[in-house]
């Protein structure tokens, strides 16, 4: 996965372009099967229209000498995201008007953009800023924004049942590395290991959008089949750094999703920082708007918007890791095999089953002996046939991924059964 | 308000009587349409009989030199409350039996009434009592227990809907300010701001009551409609000193009239002091009663029996103020606007709807330009239809009165729609 | 009862045999119409099947002098439970793989068991195996182990109803007074406190069964009728010191059961131990097992488990008092009488009722005779007849004893009506 991201990281990303081509060509590589789509500016998608393509070639700062004192060529977040074409000359003066800085973060490139109201600038850091003398500075951006497309991508791995998860992630964000990169490598490292399973309950859909617009506009073309099909889901975001682990919960937090989310992280860090619907700032915000209310929640790392580097050229690999890719995807795909593997049980006999009589228990009995099967006969002791494997796993305040393994072992001594029973399409 | 409440203060009201005929003309000159009904002595209401009306014209304690040591004149609280006539001599330990003071209040005079059992006595400071030597003493109760009648007052002000708010009085109490004419007095002036309303959604029915019999007599003549059509209401009392605010709740706790009170004081003041029914003692006694179940909860100041003053001469204008008054008045008047005003509310598009194209987001993405309009997305966020804009209010845990602001400007941009639900009528 | 227990204590009970007969006619004298069954070895009841008889006349090891070093005869615990016959010289290393003792309780004789795997052993205080020196021994197990039966009892109380209350207490464990003997005594304490009582509401369907195998098997042979009858009951255990009250929930911990001993324990001593299902250990397991759920909870003083002599010689009657007897079953008989007596209320008249003209009111209004008939009106404010009489006690925070006196004067007066709703069966 890490060298996935940093591969990734020097391409320019916007919400549309042919950064957002490369990268989504890059991960096509990666994986099989993936379609990459394009939809045309200007057409309509619910209360939105898709804005002009945005091609950047060149854009910098250059002082009377025609030395570059800012220039694109050097980190892409030195222009502002969506700058229109400006090729002037003016004092430092009227230039200011057009700089952004972070009088707090002094050697901070902040992240800005202006997707829908035409306008120009230069992001720099505060230092750089101040190191400007008054003077005739050459200000270029070497830009295009006409009609286009907008492109996505999206992978469908189908399962025993139609009955979906969905796994989003964004491509929309030049060279970052928690928010964004982490997300799209750990979403393709998730389905390198889905497609790797024997069999998947569950069929998987996987999109690689643009934020905002981009799942705006494929909720617009899929609702129908979406509001259908989808049980359960995540956006993956914010998902590479080792400093934490967070939850954001879906609008009603009480989805499967949620549930499986609020299971891992608490048997992974019992510290994981617990957001609320109120805290949302990505594809959330579209997955569970009203009317829409698919089951997606977020598991993250540090969460968008409150780690000091967020939104800044600071956000790099100081801040990533391979460890922390690890921890975010190891997460993610317990979150999913809870998803799968989240049956109802039922006990075979009535009363306690004799474990003796199978070498389940220990036959001499002792004021110790007791505890040695403690955990196995909890258990058995809510196998009701309706409950469900997470629910029991909660009740007795073990992960769900121990108990399986003690799941598989009864069942194959006969003494419980696996209900099927369909997972709720009840709204986010 | 506070001049009516000193208009008010001297008259000497009891259960029935002059003073209580005197204090409903001085509210009906206040409040056109206030209607005043009379109640035979001796009428049935549910378990109770409407006592014989008390008429007191003089009463006091003279010595053998004819000298008035207790006098009715100076304080209508001297003579106990349905005092029967008497005009006796006695020596000074007879009369001790009559007399009734706070030895831990040496300088108020308690208030005491026995309205159901025939009796007759004094009450004095604990510091007149000691100082009254032995000796002979006239004792005059100048008074009338007679069949007659018992007074009410009734307004209806019409609204869009036939569902109605209650909101009940009592104009019992002589000269005591918080407990009582704190809630006639606040009242009145929530009539008056109800009657200059453009429009009203609910109809509203005040009633001013002398306590406990007056409001089961209101009840037994019209319980019928009162269960078919209150859909909230508040019992209002002890609503005039600046010490604290206080919430008292009907008897399942659940009712709209409770919620809003609940809203209000929560954003009021922090520390409000939260009662639970049984530390219930007015009113909402009978409106909330097994079988009569009217969502009545109570929003005062200074609960009665919870400060020191409550039913002594002590219970004055250096408890009562005018901002003490205001302070309840506004409480009382935004609980009654979110119960008006409680809309469920609904986007009329699916995902977010894109605030910049009409002026409602800031064009240029910064770290921080989020957080301008995220109260905004947050009501839009919780629009699902489902759920009220109080229930909304708290979820975001904003003020009602600052959301409906947001409300209409999002209704007059197309944004948002306002469904009409009618409230439950629920039990109290 | 403490004479029961101490009569008890000497014998030699165990899963089957003699031992549990003789305790079973001990009992049957003092409970006319107790049933004696015998099952035989080898029946099957669900997942188990009824071990052989297990028959014990004598077991000892003896020194080369001839010497009893361990002698069953001193004390039943000396030889493990189920012993296969043996008599065999061997050296100390041999013998030392069949001793079982207690390091960190070197003045206790353990309490070991081997049903269901043929085995010989031997328990001993540590000091003694210390003692022991390296030598020939003697040892002999004088049992038999052949097909035989199970016994175990029953007595059925009938009362107004069908439906009944399950009390079940266990007859298997040799000599130790708290477990087990506080529960077959506390429990015929209670049988005779039901008998002498004019009428019985419930049919009261008492048991005295071996742990584990007899709940099994009376389920086995019962299950219908108990589940179709069975509304509220307690498995009785650990019932006879004097440290402190224990409660320990049905599986859903929602029950009849559960809510009555809740209140018990609450207002019997405000820090009772209140355990989870999750620390179960005795027949609750069987009783609410999946597919079982009966509504049995368990009120005790000290738990099994929970205390240093559990399952040793040491819990004799230095742990068991009259004390602690008497307390346990006050709290049984308490939770009984709550279950006989948790009514539905519903007031007769709408609004308060005029407690005055009865004279349950005080005539004078001062400002503390609300005091006195305060709970007497809390109480009346709930009997709405949704709510049972354990559900008001619980809001108003009083005792359900102290109640119910207040319930069957206001219902004498005419004021309140008793309600009675068939309990549900819901499960455990």
């Amino acid at each position: 996965m890490y060298s996935w991201a940093t591969d990734l990281f020097p391409i320019n990303r916007s919400l549309t372009g042919a950064g957002v081509r490369q990268t989504l060509a890059y991960l096509a590589n990666l994986l099989p099967g993936l379609v990459i789509h394009d939809v045309p500016s200007g057409m309509k998608a619910f209360d939105w229209t898709i804005p002009d393509e945005w091609t950047i070639r060149d854009a910098y700062i250059a002082n009377e000498s025609g030395e570059r004192v800012v220039d694109f060529q050097q980190h892409n977040l030195h222009v502002v995201g969506y700058s229109e074409p400006v090729d002037l000359w003016m004092d430092r003066e009227e230039l200011e008007q057009h700089l952004h800085s972070l009088p707090d973060q002094p050697d901070a490139i902040p992240y800005i953009t202006s997707y829908y109201a035409r306008r120009w600038g230069f992001c720099l850091t505060h230092n750089q800023r101040l190191s400007l003398p008054p003077a005739r500075y050459h200000v270029v951006v070497d830009s295009d924004l006409k009609p286009g497309v907008l492109n996505y991508a999206e992978l469908i791995l189908p399962g025993e049942m139609d009955d979906e998860v969905l796994l989003s992630t964004y491509i929309c964000h030049p060279s970052m590395a928690n928010n964004e990169l982490s997300g799209p490598v750990v979403t393709t490292a998730l389905v390198q290991w889905l497609q790797s399973l024997e069999k998947r309950r569950y069929t998987y859909r996987i999109v690689f959008v643009p934020e905002t617009i981009g799942s705006i506009v494929y909720l617009s073309r899929n609702i129908d089949q979406l509001k259908r099909q989808v049980i359960a889901g995540f956006n993956i975001t914010c998902i590479g750094d080792d400093r934490c682990y967070s939850y954001l919960p879906s609008r009603t937090g009480s989805t499967l999703s949620d549930q499986a989310a609020l299971h891992v992280l608490k048997h992974t860090d019992s510290d994981f920082k617990h957001y609320s619907w109120l805290d949302r700032g990505s594809d959330e915000r579209q997955y569970c708007a009203p009317g829409v209310d698919l089951p997606i929640a977020t598991i993250m790392r540090s969460k968008y918007g409150e780690y000091p580097e967020y939104h800044t050229s600071l956000d790099n690999f100081d801040v990533v890791t391979l460890s922390g890719l690890e921890g975010g995807f190891i997460a993610l795909r317990r979150a999913i095999e809870i998803i799968e593997q989240n049956i109802h049980l039922k006990t075979t006999v009535l009363c306690e089953p004799q474990l003796g009589k199978r070498g389940l228990y220990p036959n001499l009995s002792t004021k110790e002996s007791g505890e040695q099967v403690r955990a196995m006969m909890n258990l058995i002791s809510y196998c009701d046939g309706s409950r469900t494997l997470l629910e029991i796993a909660n009740l007795i305040e073990g992960p769900f991924w121990d108990l399986i393994i003690v799941v598989e072992k009864l069942v194959s001594y006969g003494l419980l059964e696996k209900i099927y029973i369909r997972t709720s399409l009840k709204a986010s």
